[in-house]
């Protein structure tokens, strides 16, 4: 009887054994048919993702969508393997700890370099939620101007006036001034010299203020004549102001110009060139 | 007897087997339970939040609160599917510690990069409660200056005097001058020739300096000559200071710099170009 | 009584079963219980704690005490809730790790976020117990000059000349630069042409120095001529120094500017503009 | 009977300490199985991916492609000996965790090492997949010009037009401008003197705008005139834009430049040299 | 008999509860020692430190060491507190580690903000080691320079000759560089014209540093003429160099340029003003 | 029987004690062995490192590599007996983990003190495998040029035409800018008067170029009269280019100029002076 | 018979309670044996290690080195210590993670603090061992340039020709230019006006550099007239070079300039003034 009892705890001990492995291989089959699944839901989650996405604000293109999607299911798959086998080799008594180690470094670095790719996305995110431009609007974003051309997932494309093409990573993009949200302000200088008669100055450039305002079609608030702004080297300095469309300040500056020109030459005010006086000493120095 | 006994124990180490899957099935469900209850109570949350916030001084309109609202509640949903389903594999026996070095580093990088949306976040909090600028004052921020026309929860905007809009996550503002909170300084440097009379051209400037206090409004505190600023290159400088309401600088000195051309004008004081004595040397050079 | 023995062991399985869901149930009681004794804590914590502030140096004014109260408490509350529930949940049988991880890296986010606001605190508290600088005395801090108007627990203000109000955080500000701890040094160039007699200007300066000594209460230590500190492209630079009360240098330069122009006068000494020697080449290049 | 079970309890101490030995060293044989067959795997996965990659976009050249595939296998081989013996001493009782730490901190040094490869290789597929600039586009990065002569894995050349090779890794890239992808725009600036009459220069300058576009075939927007662009100190500015083929800009404004001289030459119009108005003041000074 | 075996059994059960609860507290009890004893030890500490503190060469005023002193207590206490409250709790059963979690990351930041505080002390005590200055001598700090008056644990104070007092933390002193170790250089640069003779200029100058050389006391050794030292647009420069005790050389360059003024203008050398050679062409242009 | 029993239990129970004990001990020899052999193999390892490198490409000499191979086998031997004496302690029972988190903290310091030499290591290594630059080529590396005169495992050193020799960093070199890849472009800018006959210079600059293509071996592509590049201050700039043999550029054009200067001078073309157009007035300003 | 079996089952669980105490106390004893062993042994190191550095190359002075083998020993005596309260505190039953959390804050600080001093360290073997400079040498690091004084463990000092003594940390150091390790370069850069003869101009210079080689006993390498290097604003510039021993080029070019203005002068030959084209117009303007 006692030798019954000694072999049902020998039986006991061997069948924890038995048990023990039974219970292994269970559970490596479990982990496999759990693969299968997970890299089932991963393939049906990345085609919902591309299809969804193809509807979005966020234009791919149809062959840069399937590479993508390709990609994303081979990591997909890739991955679960991965997990899946070290599962096994723990199950199977491998140190999986010290493996660990080595990918955790490895994964850190990818993480690392990865992050600056998941920054660029959520600025982009975060620029069209936020509205700060739009395609076609003239901005400057980190010293460099042009007009929106694309604003993409990762990248912001501006095409300058010169026809450089500027491609930014949104992640860059911190600081942005928008010309195109309000008007912009055309704004001339002129300079008479000291000999001439400040008070018929500016009346001359207040008849002329208001010549433009009529004439031009692109200004919202007629340019006014501000006064004095610097007595400098060249002579007094006379600002004038005014208030045009979006970027049609330019115009409005040259057409200014064009006008106070005209007008001094005919009234015999002259822009000064850079002027010096002379203190002449026929030094024997 | 013994076998019964025998049994007893072979049921017990059954018995603990099925205790445990039992156990693990009824885990199994409560997880399902808490994750129902744990999607609600979010939910709850994310509204309240929304309909507080459309009440406070951060204003959203609707429909970037809708998009919120909707976009936060998917986060969440996955989020709590996600642990979940985690914490089922977790009890089929998985590894899900290697799932979870993965998904760390996947967690990190996000982390990081949502980071700056936090500390934009939290600045712009900080901003308002310790009431650094508000909508409508003049300020400079990292070499960028305007009207603050917006004071967002993420960032701020601010209106040129040239018509652009700057807009600064409020993460990236850390100095702040704010040329709204006090009265302004108007400033005029005018330069005599050496060879004028000093004190003469000091009682011109105060006669004045009297003047214009008494005409312009937006001076607060009168303008005084402070004396020989410079013994330069163009002759003596000569400083005038004054105290004028926010802004109103421009104004004022424009007034000063026109009254003194004319007050010189009429006392024949010559404001100086850039002089030159030139000693000649009829060299065989 | 085998039977028993079964019933026995059977007991204890269920009884361990019974136990330890019982002793859950408690546990879960006594952690609500040590969540209200926890939040009343807090609580009288943050009174006490709001108390005292009212009466330190740094200045708060009672809206911002009870905003920051009110939120300080809402946090507490808060907190102790949700690690609360993490503990019943834990209980329960969820897998809290996961949802550590989670939070974990919010909580990183988070705590980088709120880092610079720890370090203003930190940096303000050592500017006030190195007494730094203080309110009143004129500084310049990371290219910003100003009167200290206000030295915060996270922010110093200062207020320009030009009357610019500068916001610092405290973290900002590494090196100070202090004007207002000792007396300030009035420093006035004066070229004379090389044509002119050294020595005879040296007296004149000299003179000018002790008459100015006498004059001027804000002289410190009397101006001294240095001597001949250039030989330039203009003449011969002769330099003098003086120790006046911290900031009263500018008006000591003005006056000593303004005798020396005097005195150079009757002199008969001038004071050069740009002098230039002309060697004519009546070239037929 | 006791002695029996005396004895069996003993043999069950005992076996414990036997079968954890007997297990311990199957489980040191597994490790070396698992060892070689990871190799193995390894060495295939290595062969693959470098028979795959030398059909692929980013040339390597053979020799190159060999050391690394070499390169890679002893990698491979020495990780897996070392975690593989790593797993041998932990089973046999070596405190691993200690030499983790030790191991752990070179890792962490090798891996931050190696992030800065990882970030370039991830840049330069980026680059690829986006298309930002390809072989023999002229761009501009990070203050660097030239044609793209290689884009590659890890680094991008550019050959300057002075002929010097620009080596910049991937990672390095973040801003690019691109001046192959557009038109390209010509812009010149000419100054005529205040005398001069400014609508006969800008009919003369339309003229040769009308000669280029006929004669250059390089321009793809005629050249205009925009007008007065500047009232400098050399006179009046005109402003003449054309839009080319990409970098074909230059030779059309050397075109331009060259037909406005001679056609000023043939109507008498200067192009001015530095102006000077002098006041002569025949001082005593 | 069976019975009794199940009421031992069930006893162990209980037992080992009862044994559980009265351990428990009977380790709370030890720990609530251990923390008052843990205190006092902190106390005696932080005394002994300050008493010895007094002693040291980092002289703290006694108001600021008993503040210092009283607020290392108060944390000390509070430390203590916590953490022996945490350990209680961890009794009881409330999950600390979501605690630690969240007092980890304030940890963190707190660690962070102190972390320059820590390397502003190490810094310091760093240059105090290496002697790199001292109070007294004169040197320049990133930018700044001035006399050190004051070298403290944290921070260090330079006073200006213009009489501003900077302030530099010594975590942020890297490259120092020290003007009081050594004699210092003065240096002088004449230019003569190049239609004077260069040998008798030479000579002249040798002359002048003999007289200097014998009459100043604070040169070191005498001033040397290098010789022609460049060939620049106003002549030939030549320049004199000599060794003057730290920090004299001012006075030395002032006395030299006052002496080869004199010299030059007995012997007719002119010290030229910038020469220029006119080409006049009478055009038409 | 039962005494009998008891005994058994107790000897089980001490018996553990025991075998417990004397377990610790034989692991405590097996470390010993371990470490033995761990030492051996490493000295091996490294004996074998240095034979190898000895016949690498990077170049240590002898008593270098000596030095370096006594400091790595001193380093392992102390690593290793560390890591023994660890294993040791912990066995023994003494705290481990707080040793290892100070250990660890040190580490960290190291780790990332060392990682730079890494950097160092690892960039020289791609400097090399991609074939940057390589000795005797002429490069411009962070601001600095010369001729490479070692490209070592850690340093690059670079021998400026000055006869400075720049020591850089491996890890320190980013952008490279090799000089020597590539045939060298030589530029000459001509500027002739706005008088002077455009096509005539046109028609010289060209026959020179003729010229110099014959004379000169260094060119590859013969100098070519590229046109009108600016019309500037001093006159019409006209631009000629050439492509040499690399870096024989500086010659190529030193015989241009010169060249250009000689049949200027024969055809009576002025190479012009700054030039200015004086307007004189003799005001009574 | 059972009360027997009873007892024994109770005086396991109690003898298991007084072993865990005995055990612990013999723990405690084991501690503190082992921590005064430990402590020995750390002075033991200390001291030789202090013994060592005493003969090696990097001297430090006597004082020096029993200060910091006093203060390491005090290090770790007080390391030693607190490790064993912690592991005496862990065996009380004392949370010590909840103080190794704060501990490991604080360590992290200092550990962050005190890493740049191992850098420094570590760079300053670097140098050494790479033999980058040594003492006595003239380097430019880093901005600052001077004679090596002093090349010590963690900082280097230069002294500067103006006497200035630079101290900079070894870590700070990355680029080093040496320009003590090869023969310097002498380059003069003579300048003559555009009506001289080139040929003449450049036979004269090339028999001064004949006259200068002979006479000049630093050259190494005889100056060569390169040619003509710039046509610029004051006329053709020349370019003559040579090699020098190190630092020997200051002298040989003074030589150079003052033997070139002799020659000219005698062959009438002018080095020009800044020269200027004026072309007058006599304009009523």
């Amino acid at each position: 009887m006692a030798s019954i009892k000694e072999k049902v705890n020998e039986m006991i001990l061997k069948g924890g054994v038995f048990i023990k492995f039974g219970d292994k291989i269970i559970k490596i089959i479990i982990i496999f048919v759990v693969m299968k699944i997970c890299t089932r839901i991963g393939y049906a989650l990345i085609n919902r993702l591309f299809k969804r996405q193809k509807q979005s604000r966020f234009g791919f293109d149809e062959r840069k969508s399937d590479t993508l999607s390709e990609l994303l299911k081979s990591i997909t798959k890739y991955a679960i393997y991965i997990i899946g086998i070290i599962s096994i080799l723990k199950e199977v008594g491998f140190d999986i700890s010290t493996l660990l180690v080595g990918a955790g470094f490895g994964g850190i670095a990818v993480g690392l370099g990865a992050q600056s790719i998941i920054k660029d996305v959520l600025s982009g995110f975060l620029i069209l939620f936020e509205d700060q431009f739009s395609v076609g609007e003239y901005v400057t974003i980190e010293g460099m101007s042009g007009v929106v051309e694309a604003l993409g997932l990762r990248i912001t494309k501006l095409k300058d006036f010169s026809g450089d093409l500027h491609i930014i990573p949104n992640g860059q993009i911190t600081k942005v001034t928008n010309h195109s949200r309000d008007n912009s302000r055309a704004l001339v200088d002129v300079e008479i010299g000291y000999e001439e008669d400040i008070d018929n100055a500016l009346q001359i450039l207040t008849k002329i203020s208001k010549e433009v305002e009529e004439e031009n079609e692109s200004i919202v608030e007629g340019p006014t004549v501000l006064g004095v702004s610097e007595l400098g080297d060249k002579g007094v300095k006379i600002t004038i102001v005014a208030k045009t469309k979006p970027l049609q300040q330019y115009g409005v500056e040259r057409q200014l110009r064009k006008k106070i020109k005209e007008n001094f030459d005919k009234e015999n005010i002259n822009i000064p060139y850079p002027t010096c006086v002379i203190v002449t000493k026929s030094g024997n120095n």
